[in-house]
């Protein structure tokens, strides 16, 4: 793994500001990555190329250039103050793993490329999947205003600074086939502590976890003074919220215990400050409801849950809660073949979900078999204190060249 | 009601900002009350005194001036847009009532005095019962610097500009002597919609419920990615205090069950803005938690009974709750004497408990014989839309009329 070292050293070295790695969407940090992988593509003898909105593909030619080649992707850019391995490593496993069949002296059946994806966070832009959708076709074209979280400079003006072409999002433009790509395979780290405490380096994806999020629930209720307002005459929205939120956790337990795949988290929650106060009973909350799981029958029944219980809970308490509507993330199956195979060249197989979205949901969406590995990490992601082991990365990476090698389709 | 329509009008016209009522403790719109108050008990040719701290007192002397009189007292200051009849109502009716035993050509055997006190609403300085409090020495001089929430003006500095003086609150001067009230009585109207539900016009007040607050309360877990963190392994805040708020209700409704006087409120309850996220569980909390009851000991079981709650659901969801330290106000009996008295001369005698405090809270903790009376009001209190009838202030007096002449003791 003397490559990985070094690109993750290089890495490092160009995108730390402080303690965390900052490689911001289509900034300097992300470019930095980019450079550094293409310019250790073309070191190895890679093809080069790079799409209209930015994203770089290094192909190792195979014998059979007409065919559907196979995909390996990952994001460069991070989070402000992430870890250097979220995203990046699974470009630099696709490099390694092209690397090593290269030395091998393997030419492959069909074209090998490691794409590196622009834009997956969407903490610089609030876009999903930028470099991925944006490929397919599948952005709205409205996002070309929104503004970048920290400078309000818009993705417009960001494409345009870096020689990119807005055009191609504004046409919805299909920069990849579908019909020209037989699969697609990344590898991530995972991104919460299952690997670390079952003792086992790596494991295959079995889906990703789609998301139904209500992001601006609220209750309603009325302000009241706390020693003069008996139980029955209150209208008391942190109550009712209280009790929503309590049902919520119980349903979820319930599913749990029925094997159903589903978390739920109510990340933000707050009285008014304007209005609140310790002697007054509650007129109001906002919260944000989060519900994911792999099943999008699941998110569908929690969420109807979630409506008639806010119904409910709002009669019983006298409030009114208004859930909104929720943003949707689909829910994206890894191709059945695929985890199969994966399992086959695992020496420890292992399947789990991921929790977190990531492009291969993507290109599942629109039908390319795709598959996932992740690799131990500990610490969690998004933070400074990612800590993923190279020699986990190594088997991992040794698992995606069995697949390669031995493709099932 | 002549005498009490006309000086509700005057108030009105003198205190009234746009919508609401703004008689700041110690600023224009308290004076402009008291003002109103004494021209009128001059009118009447009461005797006029003022303490050292604003206290205003209309004395119509008693055969026996000697003989500790009775005092019949209550506050003229009004939250921000506030309404006409918090406090105010028990200077009028006091005034009402002295003005009717005037008329009717009464000696009463000892002086009947109304004390319209100063700085009840801690709205504008952050202290409890500042005219009360100071007559009796009570106050903790370091009260002389807080500053006045929407100027920043010193309590010290308000009291100078009035031509009051401060060294009485420095040396904990007693202004009142406890030896020479009899009893106090006050008349206000009621902040909650008891009343107006049962189809009263007044009540008898049995006790003011003291209050245990745990003002800064906060729960810590640990910020974490809300897709990839299954239950187990998350340290939610949010979980964690929604459990624990869900557990103190339920407690409640055990002490409303078995006749136990209770309130209970979290009336502010936030996750952190800097650090929350939709997709993040969170790791920090910050509440309020406020207990009410007519009975310390009852207070103090619920209070003993939150912090055990939130060890052991602090364990449950391996997180760490700070309740940290009370602030109490103490329970206050009103005198059973002068409540059989009340309840025998009111016409339709009814008995409730004060939620909120007033300043017969603190002439009953230095021992004088207390009482108080609630006039039913519409729209709850603190707010532009209090709503008391005057025929229903007219009964009450009647009551308070009936007590003085017929005194029990």
């Amino acid at each position: 793994m003397a490559l990985a070292a070094a690109l993750f050293a290089d890495l490092g070295a160009a995108t730390r500001q402080g303690r965390g790695i900052v490689r911001d969407s289509y900034g300097d940090g992300e470019q930095a990555a980019h450079d550094l992988m293409r310019s250790a593509a073309a070191a190895m003898g890679l093809e080069i190329s790079i799409d209209a909105i930015g994203n770089l593909t290094m192909t190792l030619p195979g014998s059979q250039r007409d065919a559907p080649g196979i995909l390996i992707g990952s994001h460069l850019d991070s989070v402000p103050q992430g870890g250097n391995f979220d995203g990046a490593a699974g470009v630099v496993a696709g490099l390694s793993a092209l690397s090593g069949l290269r030395r091998a002296g393997v030419v492959p059946r069909v074209d090998l490329k490691v794409m590196a994806i622009r834009g997956e966070e969407s903490s610089w832009f609030d876009i999903s999947y930028i470099g991925s959708g944006g490929a397919f076709g599948l952005l709205d074209p409205d996002c070309l205003a929104i503004a970048r979280s920290d400078n309000g400079c818009s993705f417009e003006s960001a494409l345009l600074a870096r020689g990119f072409d807005p055009g191609a999002i504004r046409e919805r433009r299909r920069l990849l086939d579908p019909g020209r790509i037989r699969a697609y395979l990344e590898l991530h780290i995972e991104q919460g502590p299952t690997l670390v405490e079952m003792g086992l380096p790596a494991a295959v994806v079995s889906a990703i976890r789609g998301c139904r999020r209500f992001r601006n629930a609220r209750c309603f209720g009325q302000y009241g003074h706390s020693g003069t307002l008996s139980r029955e005459h209150r209208r008391d929205a942190v109550a009712a919220t209280v009790a929503l939120l309590h049902h919520l956790e119980s349903v979820w337990i319930q599913y749990e215990g029925r094997g159903a795949d589903l978390v739920f988290t109510a990340g933000e929650l707050s009285t008014d400050p304007a209005l609140h106060a310790p002697s007054k009973v509650s007129g109001e909350t906002r919260f944000v409801l989060d519900f994911r799981s792999a099943s999008e029958a699941t998110m569908r029944d929690i969420v109807a849950e979630a409506r008639e219980a806010a119904v409910r809970i709002g009669d019983e308490y006298r409030v009114r809660f208004e859930l909104g509507d929720t943003s949707d993330s689909p829910a994206a199956a890894m191709d059945p073949r695929l985890r199969a195979a994966l399992m086959g060249v695992f020496d420890q197989p292992f399947e789990m979900a991921s929790g977190a979205g990531h492009d291969a949901a993507v290109f599942a969406q629109v039908g390319i078999p795709s598959a996932m590995i992740f690799v131990r990490n500990d610490n969690g992601s998004h933070n400074a204190e990612e800590s993923m082991d190279l020699e986990d990365l190594a088997v991992a990476t040794r698992s995606l060249i069995r697949l390669l090698v031995d493709f099932p389709f």
